[in-house]
């Protein structure tokens, strides 16, 4: 099994540093995207298709990062891309709206059990900062609970103080517990009796760089009491697990009803929307916002939606990625089992997170993945996985062969210092 | 000239408000979007062409709006969408982002003059608040100083003490002062040494509700001057301004040079992307910031984007704007006075403000606009207006008519009350 080269990906890498600060930034970047050896990994793509992307040396990579989590369906998928190319050629950013905003609103109603009515943006971080919005104005209270590790966007609140560009005041109004850990949010509504507006969270512990954790039995419920008792706005952020874990979203999963539930990722195969649903409660609370953006009513991303979320329903979709996902991640704890490792895997398997266990430093891990990259399945290290229903049985197949060949790799040699192109 | 009727419009309005709160949120709806009286506006479009869009009642507009800005070159601009659907089909959002972000970065930096490099989001408040960050993380301070009225987008630091999901903290690091007051700026300067980490403002004042007024002579270089010398970064949001007053930027076209630039509307023709631009001595603080979004880096927009700005700068599409702006205004200026009407008309005519003097209760203007509006010329009420390169002197010819029309109305009868669906 041949290794990829990466020539061309250098080479584009060193003209867009250029002009693009740290050359690409943020998540799909070298620096904060995981990918470790950064000489592993290819950095821009050429071309897209159903499991794959090419990157513009050619190489073909199985991905399972999947845009961190756009690709739901597959990419290039051509029933929703013929939805979208249809719709641009009617219009898409037109100064009234397109009416298909409410057909797509009342798909997401009729989708997700909790929602009453949708608002749509154009980023996760929108929705959960308008969520944190919605329930201080619901509530006339300031204060939100969040949950140490997890991830809510960029937007200043969702940052650490000491980060570069953070002030105090952006984040003096949360309050931090740790996961899973009921006491500490009762304990803190206990001593701020009238001031929590909101508790936040994702609907299971989906962190970097630790195992992911699912709630424990009864926690959602107690924390869904806890919050009605004491006027408090429930907001689950399920932009990562949207649509993986349930089509009626990951409340009803879980067995319980939040009061706003953020959607982005998986909503339209990956064209830019995302959404905030709510319930009755909270109507009016939305509607005294003034809230908005340039593209927010597009009228393309809203026909993408409407075809991907018809699609995943007909397939089943969280479903068949949740199996999918299992006979993967089982078949890659074999795997590794047969050359005398041992991989963890946690989470729901339509978006599992693994590391090799007995490995402090991490490398071990980082060097198995690099590995299974350089032959063509795109793991990252660090955070959670996705699966899209494009995958096959193939696939998986072949993935396994990988896995198989880069653990043969790493028996071979001691570990090796990171090397970067940073 | 007959008036249209919006029974369809009305329809689908009521079947928004089901599963959207207030049925058309934002400054697209009837509420924030001062469309008075909302009787007299359609609410949902159907399809759009070149200058015009047609409302699902089937209703044709010569459309003064242009989305809020994205619409420069007229809607559906088959070189844009051309350039959109080719990448559509090579793919979009992908876990390694395709290589023409470089392509529109390169692009970006050569067509606008203090570029030295670019970072792109999707919103223009994504960028407007990164560059409080960026000014945050590069001075070490943490206060802002912002004008009056100015519209930086939705986050909670845009917007008031007050108003609904906002908090004290929210805006507590932001002076204000007014527009072409300089002596105010260098007050708080003095007064706060070493507290200031940025200046952000419109290149030229264009708020709602008020005239707008361009800068006074040696405003811009007295303030770049007070920035350079107290270490403060300046922050221009060329959100609505951009490309429609000079392609190398708003503070080349008003003799200065920004430190940051914000960049949207026009940068794509309605295909969804904001850019950051700014200069190298901010390169570090931009690397140091965590800063990303789910659908930043998909290619689609920056195809988009690169078919918009090369189209735009063949054209010369400030030039054209501005003179096509300034044939319609001085024509509506005319056809006002030929009925004893007097219109002011301000700021840059590619984006003019306009209202009917000598009217305070703002009734007059609003029903003559209401007027035009419903023969299919679509303006709204205290917010500017804005010009595409597919208005045809014909279009304007036409829009003088409807204008003259709709005073010939105002002339025949008392002013009535304001009557609204909402």
């Amino acid at each position: 099994m041949n290794t990829y080269s990466y020539e061309k990906n250098q080479e584009q890498f060193m003209r867009a540093l250029k002009v693009i600060p740290t050359g690409i930034y943020g998540h799909l970047g070298p620096v904060e995207g995981c990918f470790i050896p950064t000489s592993a990994y290819p950095f821009f793509s050429q071309r897209a298709n159903g499991a794959y992307f090419w990157d513009v040396d050619g190489n073909r990579f199985i991905d399972y990062m999947c845009a961190y989590g756009p690709n739901i369906l597959g990419y290039n998928d051509e029933d929703v891309d013929a939805a979208a190319a249809e719709q641009a050629k009617a219009g898409n950013c037109t100064t009234a709206p397109s009416s298909i905003v409410i057909d797509l609103a009342e798909l997401m109603v009729d989708t997700v059990a909790m929602a009453d009515w949708t608002f749509f943006a154009k980023n996760g971080g929108d929705v959960t900062s308008f969520a944190l919005m919605v329930a201080k104005a619901a509530t006339g209270r300031k204060k939100t609970i969040l949950v140490k590790g997890n991830y809510h966007g960029v937007a200043p609140w969702t940052q650490k103080l000491g980060y570069p560009g953070i002030a105090a005041e952006d984040v003096s109004n949360n309050f931090y517990v740790d996961w899973n850990n009921y006491d500490q949010v009762e304990n803190i509504v206990k001593e701020h009796p009238g001031e929590i507006a909101c508790f936040m969270s994702t609907p299971y512990y989906h962190p970097v760089f630790a195992d992911n954790e699912l709630p424990a039995p009864g926690y959602w419920q107690k924390i869904r009491k806890l919050c009605t008792d004491n006027g408090i706005v429930l907001a689950i952020d399920d932009v990562r697990c949207g649509f993986r874990l349930d089509m009626a979203g990951s409340d009803h999963y879980f067995g319980f009803k939040a009061d706003l539930m953020c959607f982005c990722k998986a909503i339209a195969n990956g064209w830019n929307v995302s959404a905030l649903c709510g319930t009755d409660a909270l109507r009016d609370a939305v509607s005294s916002i003034m809230y908005t953006g340039s593209y927010w009513l597009s009228a393309v991303p809203f026909a993408a939606g409407i075809a991907c979320i018809k699609k995943l329903k007909e397939l089943n979709a969280p479903q068949m990625l949740i199996k999918n996902g299992r006979k993967l991640t089982e078949g890659l704890v074999d795997t590794a089992k047969n050359h005398g490792y041992k991989l963890t895997v946690t989470g729901v398997p339509s978006m599992w997170y693994m590391r090799l266990t007995e490995d402090d430093s991490l490398m071990l891990h980082q060097e198995w993945v690099a590995e299974c990259v350089k032959r063509g399945a795109f793991f990252t290290n660090h955070h959670n996985l996705f699966m899209c229903c494009a995958i096959t049985d193939e696939d998986i197949s072949h993935t396994l062969d990988i896995a198989d060949e880069a653990f043969k790799v790493l028996r071979k040699r001691p570990p090796t210092t990171i090397n970067s192109v940073i």
